[in-house]
């Protein structure tokens, strides 16, 4: 399939989809690689991967005006606007996908999730918005419910009849559920839950829907039965009336302004006292008597908690999806941008230099591309164990709690990325890009919560952190003795490592006076996924080493010991993501027939490796993981593949498939070559007139020739 | 002086400015350093800097509600109101301090743009509204204009009587001022200036004023008479008459919404053939008699050039004191929140810990705090060498160079600093923190730009990293036989360096066997300069070896070779700043004189070196500056500085002086604290009832233990 954009602008692809050979390749373009050709309808297919299809009609519905961002709006103007997109959305049925057999859907929920990632590039408050009701509101019903509760609230809830709220978080707490305080007593008189938020930290906070259109809200509180706190569980609780007014007990407040997503009415909700009938709890892991008496199909409280909260991974696997596609549209503005805008002469040629053959300028967009393709890879593959997990064909409690860990793992580090990106992007625009119309700043005011929303940034990576210390502990459990020995011979050569001085190492020794030599092996795969996959690993060992001694101390003593090690944890989360998106990427690649478009991508798999040990280069020299000769050889290959991936950059972004209509920055358009084009026609033929202005040096140099005066230079 | 905030928060200082001694130390606090006080009142003074007194009487102008940033106004609300903040700043005279002795003004400098740089905490907007009216455009008029143009025009500007613009950056050049394209040529028929726009691209673009408020405009445009073209001069242009309507020939466009600073009316302006008289021209620099003859007192068309350049220095000197001060804020109110909110328990405890007891939470922000420190110090050596330049007191080509240079590397870093430390307190205060209402995000909106105006901190960093290198080429043409011997001695030592394994090295030497010492010899004043400015020196010094293969070569190679380097160049302009901020720091804490203060302010300062150290590690261990022993300590001796400092933490940004009008967060001014309290009432009110609910694993555990069966764990 051609890009629309690519159709849209002046070096079209032809219709074999491959792209003209390029032009403007930079000064310093590399003659071996220059002359490749991406295949760039190749590579959008493996781009969109395994629901493509989902994907591609998404993309047709996010180009229609109506759902478009607005400019200048106010809060009101805009979250109005938003649910009438909702309501665009609920009539075209667009996440029927999500509905199981029994309820008459297709049980799609990797189609569903990737259709609605792809909404984050006509407004990331109606992707959000979305999200709230149907990612998370009427999923909790359908997931912590039963079948009644499925036939009773479902259908209202699909068709926006029934716009709801989804109300964990409080005031006090956010990531940390089970600290959540509003209640929910059981009255075995009235059979009904009385549902009380017993002081102003227990409110619920920033649910979107809360402040103005959720006619009902699925509360999470503590269930509290014949005295006895079963923990936190959901309760559906109507809150406003078909008028709009609040039900009685029910109070609510308005967020008010936030720092994006202002399309979504995020607000409070407090309860003094609301009653609802004793079947309005979600009762499919708990439930409660007509007498009161507690029943579970889970007995340890503590797991069935985190059963219950599974069914929030969704959110973190559709923010990991959109946040990439937010930074593939950035980086397009950017990369399109640069690839037009000239600035500054290199002396005495008459044309200024295009901003994307300024070294510094390829050093800020490039490394960020990379690390986008890897993501892209990378969370096809979450979306596959999402959609093998909630089909109920893989439904274990392993592949679960894999899901969550790799969730975990990529939604921060995505999130991290796309904000990173969009602001680099935008300030690579210089002052157009500061311009609401083309869309950088709207991008990162929006995406800014993404960093904390849907589980804390820190917060999960630090889970991810404490899985793979349990993970390693395992191992070590399960060695037998002579892996007893092989690990301590693995400790003892990785400690020997730091002792040594490199030119005793055999990496030294064979790489030996060869910075040529040391230079491609860095981008042999083997050495970069040793180098990453040995980091992961080592950062792990270590923290676990050094949290030894918190084993059997007292809780707060331990707590202290672990906390001097938090940040090397969340370091060695950050590792485990990396490693996982760049064999995403090289896996990817294995995948890619086409010569020209692989050696491409492989080139761009390299710099996202070699970006990533470039990064953490000391720790990688003080761990004895990579010589002095080849670590001083890493910044240098980073730059050549720069050069070598110049000539690709428009293609490359050209691959993500994003039609005018998704673009819309007029930047990003064409607009800047109009100008740039019409400017240059107009010193042309100031040239060719023999009445145009003389500049005064020139000026003062004929006059000093004149009058036999070596000229002022 | 005692801080406002400090005032109105429950642990106050006492009568002798000292903080109480520090509670809630967290879980590592160093006893040797914990027991230490802050005197907070001492801290702000120094803090204060110079012009202490013009910006305490800016801090009270900035308690004025009517100067405050509104919530959720449309672009038109916001312009309106920021429009009628200029009436009162301008009633109240508040530039008045920027003028000559000639127009009855104190000629005061850098008290002017201290004053104005307060105002950042009110709004940013009315912040570079002012810069815009009285920092540019009559800023133009007094520097490039004569007499006759002071008395004509500059007390109307004063009084807002002419709102202006200031109108130089273009569509398409913006920091390449050189190559503007609009033209202003000369008939002496009539004796005018026509001025001209030839080419969309050539559009006056971004001008605060523009979009609606101006009535004249500081226009530069090429200077063109009897067929000779002198470059880029200015002229002052009348644009809209009384009632706002265009003048003939003028087009102004609306630049719409922005990513903040939406309280200003940036706009565009074009020329048909707009004629104004001879005299308009801002003639200081350069004159047409009226029949045509260009004269000017500098004869060199590039000297002349960017001596008239040279004053939109005082722009880049707010800037960089706005930006330290925007750090301020949002450290205050991520700090101070910090302090209050507890969020998870270790484990047993019925207390959660405060978010500032975690090691991550401190590492992301004490080091900016300590970065933020540094900067304040060093803004204060900027702003002395803007007054003594700008006051004529030392007004030398030598000082205006050595101001611009110093200008151009605070700029960019400091803008940098204040978008990255902004962006990581909205962060930690998780969604507290993208409410409108607590102020970040809104923060961010603003300065986002400060990071491409005035000057794209990209191109200034180039101009620094030029400037440097044109210093050690000067210095390296100045040394005699004996110095270029000991040239030739110093470089063989950095490449020795680099091949010598580090333990035949004495620095490894010396600390063998001692983590300990290592870790001592790292905060000594004489460690961190030497490294720091060895560091600036050899990355320069490296570039320039680099370069000298450009010499000789036709300019678009010799660019080439250049582009090949630049972000090695960019990054020795970014190390001579870190070096410039470390000096400063370093210097401040020398006129300390309580003890307990020093100790504290030199353990920030350490940090702020250290960290610098810490990012750039493997340079340093790449280059030979470091031991892999000593670089290993370098992350722990950071850590336990974090700790030690912790119980400062919040002292430390009370000593920022920003009351609660300034601060206006609802969060960093007890609403946490206030929510935490009632909880932890509520939940002691509940222990101490006989009848509240058990959990339902206490409950299990007693069952068990009345069957006499192990309980669950």
């Amino acid at each position: 399939m051609t890009s629309p954009l690519a159709q849209a602008v002046p070096d079209a692809p032809d219709a074999t989809g491959l792209a003209p050979a390029p032009v403007g390749a930079g000064p310093a373009a590399d003659p071996e690689t220059a002359g490749r050709r991406l295949d760039r309808a190749l590579v959008t297919e493996k781009l969109l991967g395994t629901w493509a299809d989902a994907r591609r009609a998404a993309r047709e519905l996010a180009k229609d005006p109506a759902l478009h961002r607005p400019v200048d709006a106010t809060v009101a103007e805009h979250r109005a606007r938003v649910m009438d997109q909702m309501r665009i959305l609920a009539e075209a049925e667009v996440s029927r996908p999500m509905l199981p057999e029994s309820l008459g859907g297709p049980n799609d929920n990797g189609g569903n999730v990737a259709g609605f990632e792809e909404l984050v590039v006509a407004d990331p408050s109606l992707q959000i918005k979305s999200g709230v009701q149907w990612g998370l509101f009427t999923s909790a019903i359908l997931q912590l419910g039963t079948a009644e509760h499925h036939e009773a609230w479902i259908p209202a809830a699909m068709s926006l009849e029934t716009p709801g709220a989804f109300a964990m978080t409080e005031i006090g707490h956010g990531s940390d559920v089970q600290s959540l305080a509003t209640t929910a007593t059981y009255d075995p008189g009235t059979e009904e839950w009385v549902i009380e938020t017993p002081f102003r930290a227990a409110t619920k906070d920033y649910l979107g829907n809360a402040a103005e259109h959720a006619r009902a809200a699925t509360v999470f509180a503590r269930l509290i039965t014949r005295g006895v706190d079963h923990g936190v569980h959901c309760f559906y609780v109507p809150v406003r009336d078909a008028d709009g007014a609040l039900l009685p007990g029910v109070r609510s407040e308005d967020d008010g302004e936030k720092g994006g997503l202002n399309g979504i009415d995020n607000g409070r909700l407090a309860f003094d006292g609301v009653r609802v009938p004793r079947t309005n709890l979600l009762n499919r892991y708990g439930d409660v008597a007509p007498d009161g008496t507690y029943t579970s199909p889970i007995e340890s409280p503590g797991r069935r908690f985190f059963t219950m909260l599974g069914t929030l991974v969704q959110g973190r696997v559709s923010l990991d999806g959109a946040s990439n596609r937010a930074s593939q549209l950035a980086l397009a503005i950017a990369i399109r941008y640069a690839s037009e805008r000239r600035q500054f002469t290199g002396a005495s040629s008459t044309e200024e230099t295009v901003l994307l053959d300024y070294q510094s300028h390829l050093a800020r967009l490039l490394p960020r591309l990379a690390a986008t393709y890897a993501g892209a890879f990378a969370h096809d593959e979450l979306l596959r164990a999402f959609d093998d997990v909630f089909s109920g064909r893989g439904d274990t409690p392993e592949a679960r709690e894999d899901l969550e860990t790799l969730a975990a793992a990529l939604k921060p580090t995505s999130t991290r990325l796309a904000l990173d990106t969009i602001q680099e992007c935008r300030e690579a625009c210089g002052g157009q890009g500061f311009l609401g119309e083309n869309r950088l700043v709207g991008l990162h005011q929006d995406l800014d919560v993404y960093a904390t929303f849907e589980g804390d940034n820190t917060v999960l990576l630090q889970l991810v952190g404490k899985r793979l210390l349990a993970d390693y502990t395992d191992e070590l459990r399960s060695i037998d003795r002579a892996g007893v020995g092989r690990f301590i011979a693995q400790r003892a050569e990785a400690l020997s490592r730091r002792h040594t001085p490199w030119n005793r190492l055999l990496q030294t020794a064979s790489d030996a006076g060869s910075p040529r030599r040391s230079s491609e092996s860095l981008r042999l795969p083997e050495f970069q996924e040793a180098m990453l996959s040995e980091r992961a690993r080592l950062k792990i060992e270590e923290v676990a080493l050094a949290l030894r001694g918190a084993r059997g101390k007292e809780p707060a003593e331990a707590a202290a010991i672990v906390n001097k090690h938090q940040l090397e944890l969340l370091d060695a989360a950050r590792a485990h993501a990396d490693l996982v998106r760049w064999r995403a990427f090289t896996e990817a690649l294995a995948t890619i027939e086409h010569e020209d478009t692989r050696a491409i991508l492989t080139d761009l798999r390299d710099l996202f490796g070699l970006t990533i040990i470039e990064d953490d280069l000391a720790w990688f020299l003080l761990d004895g993981m990579i010589s002095s000769q080849r670590a001083r050889t890493v910044s240098k290959d980073v730059k050549r593949l720069l050069w070598r991936l110049r000539p690709h950059a428009v293609d490359l972004v050209d691959a993500f498939d994003l039609a005018p209509e998704h673009v819309r920055a007029p930047i990003a358009l064409g607009a800047e070559k109009e100008r740039q084009d019409e400017a240059a026609a107009y010193f042309r033929a100031q040239r060719a007139r023999t009445d145009a202005p003389v500049s005064e040096k020139a000026q003062k140099a004929a006059q000093a020739q004149r009058e036999g005066r070596p000229g002022r230079r």
